[in-house]
């Protein structure tokens, strides 16, 4: 499972990760995802994809963390048609909860048009994101 | 209204502001919010109140930024009882709405216990508060 | 004089500004500074410039701020060749001085090559820049 | 040796990594060298020590990185009193350098007043400290 290891840069004067952070380190986990099943993002990117997010939604900061903490990330298929990939993420410290929260991703070409994720765009793709949502 | 002038470290390889920064201007927008009016959030920790974020809801980005933008910031209190406020923030690019959200908050000593935002605790924050909830 | 207002999530648990976004500010004032003498960086970047910082020298951070303050910074033009542009950065807090420091800048083209600034590639910004640095 | 993985959001428009990061990747690195040699920097911090960056000097940006990129780090004790510590780092990928630099620290009580290293107050991070620098 990935791993984020709190850095003193992201603690802020409550002497806590910053709540902005945990954004970011669902970023991390989402990118160590895609590569873990197969799809290596950067190399969507080479090939003129992005998938900015475009929402988030129930995030819940449970529990602090601070600097030296280890948070372990879970990254989750929680719904995927050919416009729309939803995320869910798991953050545990030590096996308790401490964050949730889903992003929303869509598909765009580098000029900022939709690219439909199918079995004619990219197969593979759609085939391996439908398996991971059927399982939850 | 609050202003938000975006700066090149706040942008990412994709050239536009990276999707995490938009909480932080949240943040931002919020502590200019309080000071407006009348309760300087930073005077409130003074005292040993820290106000959280527990939760981001409906967080959506609907248009993209870049460096040199300024983007106009609206915080309006959307909910609040005397153990979560709830603000929502709406951000404007030249007059088009760009990014909406919510975020909530609890009320905690610095020992972490809550503060129930009362009659007999903060009278002057929870009467301005309720009025403003009571406006929208 | 260009302002930067520190920002809750610009601190670290030493409840102080993280030294890291010093590095920021000198950043959001240089290309205030850009603007201010007729040169906007961004401008510059559109016709395929670019300035990156090659280097950073006698950074010193002298005394500490924290959320809400607010920091002048001043911009002198060091030195300049065709090559090497050397900015001098002076932040002050209420009229103490909290920060110094210099940062070297070279020009680069889109695909990375050396664009020196000379009478025929950008005379009014050599002109600008060598009246600067002979004010100091 | 420590290392960085880079991440999306660290990178800027210009496609690379945003030089003010490798400041926080020098904390990072400088974490992990004092767990290294047996001195839990947290562990001071609870017993009321704290080591600020007083300077950076000779910060040189050689080649850039960008996101998915793994930077080695190299800490050394560039010099030691009971005053001041200078540590210097050199980043590579995949054996290049791209960055080298130094930075400088005091010792203080949480109270701010300077703490100096000496065989009466820290005689065992001092020994080690001084076995270091005579290493180079």
């Amino acid at each position: 499972m990935y791993q984020h290891h709190v850095q003193y840069y992201e603690t802020d004067k409550m002497g806590i990760t910053h709540h902005s952070n945990y954004i970011r380190f669902m970023e991390e986990a989402r990118l160590a995802f895609f590569k873990d099943i197969g799809f290596d993002y950067m190399e969507f990117e080479r090939l003129g994809l992005v998938s900015p997010v475009v929402a988030l939604n129930n995030i819940r900061y449970k529990k602090p963390s601070t600097v030296d903490d280890v948070i372990a990330i879970e990254v989750k298929v929680k719904a995927f048609n050919p416009f729309v990939l939803t995320l869910h993420y798991v953050m545990t410290l030590e096996g308790t909860v401490i964050f949730e929260g889903d992003s929303e991703h869509c598909f765009l070409s580098k000029e900022g048009k939709m690219v439909p994720i199918t079995e004619k765009t990219f197969p593979a793709l759609r085939e391996k994101l439908l398996e991971l949502v059927e399982k939850e």
